[in-house]
This record gives structure tokens, C-alpha cells and sequence, in this order.
């Protein structure tokens, strides 16, 4: 007999069902089993005077283990789950649980301990499942707009943009590093004659801090795309592909978002609004009284950018705001610049910066002539000569899909939202 | 005005494209240029007369030089590509080659050294076409099937299944490792209450080998689900997916596989033949006089895969042969067994393994017995744990994006087919 998902069942249909045992109540006549399985949940009653045999077998049997059984759907009145029960005739126990060591109110290291039982709510289960319709909505976009996706390596000969927060690897009996990105690939791919690329992988950064923002190992959301005439088109695809992922997950998701994280899902309007940093800082000191720091001049910092998404939602109602003309100082050399002024952006959403995105600088010369600027040139001489032999102008971005997810349900940190959290003293399970 | 792209050109419709200038030829009285981009090419024709202050511009500009015009196609019965020519009105030339360092004709090695160059290529712009198409082919499938995408962490802190072939990272004051495969968090995944999950990431293999099969990171395509009945439902579901992914291939480079590398993309038919081990090593016997080493007794090798390909074909027809009823001292400890046989097999395509699945075993005290067999019971304490709170049977496999792309187009080596390879003694570009 073929396994039915248990929102599937019929009534009075024989079936065979599995799942959790979520609870079991154990009363004076009856026994009652609450089964879950990824389509929903049901309760199994059992007579104890007319199941007794199988009634002994569950003895000493806890909650979360996992049983099939086969048997009848039907509708009563009386029972609580959707006013259906099943009632069984056989019954396998696929796996016997112990007694679980933590429970959901464990502070979140003891939980991450034991990640696969935290993992089993039903909060944290459509955290994953959300996540992966988000990731699915935008590739399938970039897919149809015939993007290729590609696989960068990880393992990387120089300690690529900067010496600083790069993991080392004993390569053979050589070094290697983990590639914090995969920004010096992508742009190989478009010298290689791709036009349109994206890649969703794990990066890396050996960052010693433990904060709600921090990770060492993340998975990142990264494209690039030729023949663009300036990093506005970047910021018009971003707010397509943020579109199509957001609203694949409130097409899916987004009735249980609501019952379960208390969120809307909004489908943000097109064009997300836009304003020069310079324009910004007014705003926020006129509206705020907020004054940028002298060191931070030229660029963000948290509290800006908290502010930044106040000032989107006053003024334009809206939950992005790109911000641009950052200063070059605080800009990657490869920003294209006009003016000096870097063809760049953030986007901030939700008080926090989700991207940063900027046309990049193809021409040989300039590209040499601002690595030299920040010192860099013989660190990057291998990325380089990737524009030695002809390379379109192009532009593009990266977003960290766990702070994306994170977000977009109001989890308060990266250890609660990812799969397993990776910080510095944390590499297990 | 809008780029056009080439393809999409109308007769007598002012336009501008833009493109890599894949050859200049200069005459006495024309300049001629192939312009090439995504979507196909155009000869652009100058007029040395009429544009001369054009034609001045491109004075020294080399092929690979990446240019812009504005201008009319014309249909013109005197042109090759496809009767259709560019006359240019203005020029832009975005980014300027140089004299390429290699040519296509150069050893692999050297290619390597300047792969951006090298994979300019028609043929290896299609190769990296169809590996993102075959993958979306799959991925897509899995999705519509309720499975959920996981990203599953790359650092971890013990040498996971065998110590040896295992990369070490310093990680702050302590080591890591990095992953060999996914293996043991899909079935995380699975305890933690997800039924269906699948990965596509890098693994990482610190073999210190140099062969066409071997590379030190490679992309996984890995997949694990619940509730399954036999390691058959694992093989019944792979022949789905390879389907879909063929499928998806044939569909949108059907013609240029057959045009660039002489290949028929062919969908299979269900069910693949299967076949135990013991009636492979007979018919192997009887047919090809090919008796297995001892040494590989209850287990395959490179040329009893070879055999076993053409088994398929002369005995069925067909491209794909499940191979099942290995011995478990060949086998991982975590394969379920029955009577004693792992519950596993291997896929094996044009002369290949291309995948090894199974159902695994879900029960703690039978898996602890089994790794304790294979003397791993202490290596593998952390992931024996995720057995212990109950956990659904389950089963899964994994397939390397790289190899299947290999064999798909015929290309003779991993070297030639990633879109950047990586072994023991490559680490760059």
C-alpha cells in the first residue's frame, strides 16, 4: 500500500500513513497519538479493549518517534484536528525516540547543540522552506532572463581583495584560502564570454567577532551581467529579482508567515526609491537629528542605515531605499567611478544594508591605475589581466541569503535563522 | 537608445549592438568586422570612403576588442552570416584587447593559465550552457516534487567519514575541515523534520591525484528524502530526475550539442536495467571473458564500469544500469542493509559511475553497530547523535555536476570541462 500524505487522506479510505508521533495521550479507554507529517497532522485513536495489541506494542514508545500506520480516516465531530481522526489497524515503528534533551525554550546555544530537534518546530521548519522558495524565486527569474549559472572555486591560490579575515588551508604542501566571494570569478565569467551569470554558494570570511550580523561561512546570492550602460540598470534588476523572489514566497508562504512570524510579506513597488548619500545625510539630520560620525563620512554605519529605512518608509512609504555616491575611499577598487564619484549602491531594507551592487570598472588601465590607489595591484595582479584581452562593461552584486531570510521573517539572529550556524566558537554539529 | 541584440535585428531599423569583435578584416576599399554576441553574430561593413573618421578610430583595435555601433542591418544576398550586415553611423570601442598570449590550439595546461580566453570559445560557451541548463533540468524537477533547498556548512570540525583526503583550515586558534560531501547534514536535514532535501554545492577532496576523474573541489548535486519503502524508491526517483535534467538539456541545445560536439542528447526510457553485482560479474564472464580482480571482489573498478556500459547497450539498449547488491565491506557504514546486503547501488552512464545511493540506516543502534564495525564509531559520535530523537527512514544519492556534464558532451577530462579545475597542483587562475 502506498504512503498517503495525511492532508491527502479520504474518508473511509483504507491508507497507510507516517510520522512523528508529536504527542501521545494516554487515557483510561483510549490512547491518543498526534502523527505530523510534512503535509499536516492527524489524531490516531486507539481502543485500548479493541487495539490492545497494538496499544502494548507502543508501550514505553515517547513522542518524536516515528511511526506508520495503516488503517481509516474519518470525520468526527468530536476530535479537535480538523475533525478528522484515524483509526488503525496495523502499526511499524520506523524509529524509537528518547527522551528529547532540550526543549524550544532552551537559551540558543544549548539549542544549536542540537539543531535537528530545534529545527523540528513548525516555526523553524517554514523558516528553511521559506528561505529556499525566496532562493528559487530569483534564480528561476534570473533563468528566464538567460542567465547561466555557474561554480567559482572556493579554494584560491592568493588571499584575494584583502590579507585580512581570510581562512587558510593547508593546501598539499602549499597554502590555499577560502574565497570570501566570488567577485573575481564572476567577472572571469563575463571575459569568458557570458553575458549574464549568477552563482549561489557558500563564501567565507575569518572574521573574529560574535555578533548578530557575523558568520563565518554564509551563503551568498551573486550575479553579473554585461553590457549594461550604467549601475542604474544593476539597481533595476535587483528590484525585478527581489520582486520575483518575495513574491514567490507570499504566493507559498505567505498565510503562514503571518500565522507564525506575525509578518507581512510586501511586494515592494517599482522603482525602489533612490538618493545620494550627501542627500541622505540632510535628511537624516534635519528629520533625526542624526549627524554621520567624521570616520564614517562618505559611507554607512548601523545606525544610518536604521535611520535610512525610517526615512524610506516617511517619506516614500516604501521598505527599500537604494542609496549611491558613496565616497571612493570606501568603495572597492573596482567600482567603476565617474568623476570620481563610485557607479555604486546599497540597498538598505528593513534597517539593515542587504547589498552592495556598483558597475565595475572593465578597462585595463583604469582598473590597474585604482588597485595601484588602494595598494592592491600586485595582490589582484592574477584578476587583472582578466581584462587584458577585451572584456564588455558590466555590473553586479551579491546577497547574503541567510540575512535576506532573516529579514524578511524578523529573526533576530543569523543563529537562529541559518540551517547551522558557523561563528568562531561554534563549529558543530 | 536600447542595445539590440543581434539576433533580434530588423532590416532598416536604426539600432545599436554590441558585441566582442571575434575577427577584422581589412580590404582595400572595406573594413569588415564579425561582431559576436550572446545571441549570435553580424558582419559589420565600413565603407573606408564613407566612414572614414570610423574606420580611423579602429586603427591598432584588435580582435577580442569589445565594440558598440549604432546603425541599420541590411539584407544583403553578397553576405555570409545569414545574408544580413551592419552599416555603421557611430562607434563606441568599450574595452581594447591586446594580442592574445594563447590560441585555441594550445595543451590544456596553457589554456588553463588563461581559461577566460580559452573557454571564449563556442563550444565551451555551450559547455557551460548545458551544465547550468542539465542542473535547473533537475533542480526545477526536485521543486516541483516538495523538496527544500539546503546549505548545508562547508567547515566542520571533525575529518568527517575517513580521515584521510581531507583538507585542514586553521580556523582562529583551532582546526576545521573542510566537507568531502554533504553526507551526513542532509540526513540532519532529515531528523530535523524536512522530508524531501536537496544541495548543490562544493565538495572538497584533498586527493593528491592526477587524473581525468579527479579534482580537489567539485560541485554536488545531492539530494535525501523520507519515507521511502526500499532503496528502489531512491533509484526510481534518480531515473526522474536525470530525466528532467536531459529533458531540459535537449530541449534548449538539442541542435548545438549535435552541431559543436557531435553528441546525441538521449532521454531515457523507464526503468533503467538493474542488476545485481553477482549477475553483472557472470554476464561480464560470459561475454567479455572479463573476470574482477580479487582484490575488487564485491565491488566495481574503471573497466568493469566500461564493460558494464556496453552490457547495457547490447543487452537493453540503453545508456544507464543500476548496479545493486555490493558487499558491506565495500560500502559506507551508514547504508542500510538487509540479510546482510547494503540496500544500495551504483548508477553507471557511458562507462562511468556516475552516482552511489542508497537507503540509509535510520535506527541508532543498528547505525552505532555498523560504524562501530568499520571501527568509526568514535570519528562519527556527532552524527550518530541525530539518530538518537527519532528520524523517518530515508535514502538519497549524490551526482557530480561535473562528471555528468563530461559525459554528456563527451569531453575527454575534468580539466577541460570546469569552468575552472582544481587539483593538486592547480590553484590558479
Amino acid at each position: 500500500m502506498k504512503r498517503v500524505l495525511i492532508n491527502n487522506l479520504e474518508a473511509g479510505e483504507e491508507a497507510r500513513i507516517s510520522g512523528w508521533a508529536e504527542a501521545i495521550r494516554d487515557t483510561k479507554y483510549m490512547l491518543f497519538i498526534i502523527l505530523k507529517d510534512a503535509s499536516g497532522k492527524i489524531q490516531v485513536s486507539l481502543d485500548k479493549a479493541q487495539n490492545a495489541a497494538l496499544v502494548k506494542e507502543l508501550d514505553g514508545v515517547l513522542a518524536n518517534s516515528i511511526l506508520e500506520f495503516t488503517g481509516k480516516m474519518q470525520l468526527s465531530e468530536y476530535v479537535k484536528q480538523g475533525g478528522r481522526e484515524f483509526i488503525p489497524e496495523s502499526l511499524k515503528i520506523l524509529s524509537k525516540a528518547e527522551m528529547l534533551p532540550i526543549d524550544v525554550t532552551a537559551n540558543i546555544d544549548t539549542r544549536l547543540d542540537y539543531r535537528w530537534i530545534d529545527l523540528r518546530t513548525e516555526k523553524n521548519n517554514l523558516m528553511l522552506k521559506v528561505q529556499s522558495a525566496f532562493v528559487d524565486g530569483m534564480r528561476s527569474f534570473l533563468i528566464k532572463q538567460n542567465f547561466t549559472e555557474i561554480h567559482t572555486p572556493k579554494l584560491i591560490a592568493t588571499a584575494s581583495e584583502s590579507g585580512s579575515d581570510v581562512f587558510e588551508v593547508k593546501y598539499f604542501d602549499r597554502k590555499a584560502y577560502l574565497a570570501q566571494s566570488p567577485q573575481f570569478y564572476k567577472q572571469m565569467a563575463i571575459a569568458s564570454g557570458l553575458e549574464r551569470i549568477f552563482e549561489v554558494a557558500p563564501a567565507f570570511r575569518a572574521e573574529n567577532s560574535n555578533t548578530n550580523r557575523h558568520t563565518t561561512e554564509f551563503t551568498s546570492f551573486d550575479l553579473e551581467f554585461a553590457y549594461i550602460d550604467s549601475y542604474t540598470d544593476v539597481m533595476d534588476l535587483e528590484e525585478e529579482l527581489l520582486i520575483a523572489g518575495l513574491t514567490k514566497v507570499k504566493e507559498l508562504y505567505g498565510e503562514e508567515i503571518k500565522r507564525l512570524f506575525a509578518t507581512d510579506v510586501i511586494i515592494p513597488k517599482r522603482p525602489f526609491p533612490r538618493i545620494k548619500l550627501q542627500d541622505l545625510y540632510q535628511e537624516l539630520n534635519k528629520r533625526y537629528n542624526y549627524e554621520i560620525p567624521a570616520y564614517d563620512i562618505g559611507d554607512m554605519n548601523a545606525e544610518a542605515e536604521k535611520l535610512t529605512s525610517r526615512f524610506a518608509m516617511e517619506e516614500y512609504g516604501h521598505e527599500f531605499i537604494f542609496v549611491t555616491d558613496f565616497a571612493k575611499t570606501k568603495r572597492a577598487f573596482y567600482h567603476m567611478r565617474k568623476d570620481d564619484v563610485p557607479q555604486g549602491f546599497d540597498l538598505i531594507w528593513k534597517g539593515t544594508e542587504i547589498t552592495t551592487g556598483a558597475q565595475r570598472e572593465h578597462r585595463y588601465e583604469e582598473l590597474t591605475k585604482q588597485a595601484r590607489e588602494k595598494g592592491l595591484d600586485k595582490d589582484v595582479e592574477f584578476y587583472l589581466q582578466f581584462f587584458r584581452y577585451g572584456c564588455p562593461p558590466h555590473g553586479g552584486f551579491a546577497i547574503g541569503v541567510d540575512r535576506l531570510t532573516m529579514l524578511l521573517l524578523g529573526i533576530p539572529s543569523l543563529k537562529e535563522e541559518m540551517f547551522i550556524f558557523r561563528g568562531p566558537s561554534r563549529l558543530t554539529p
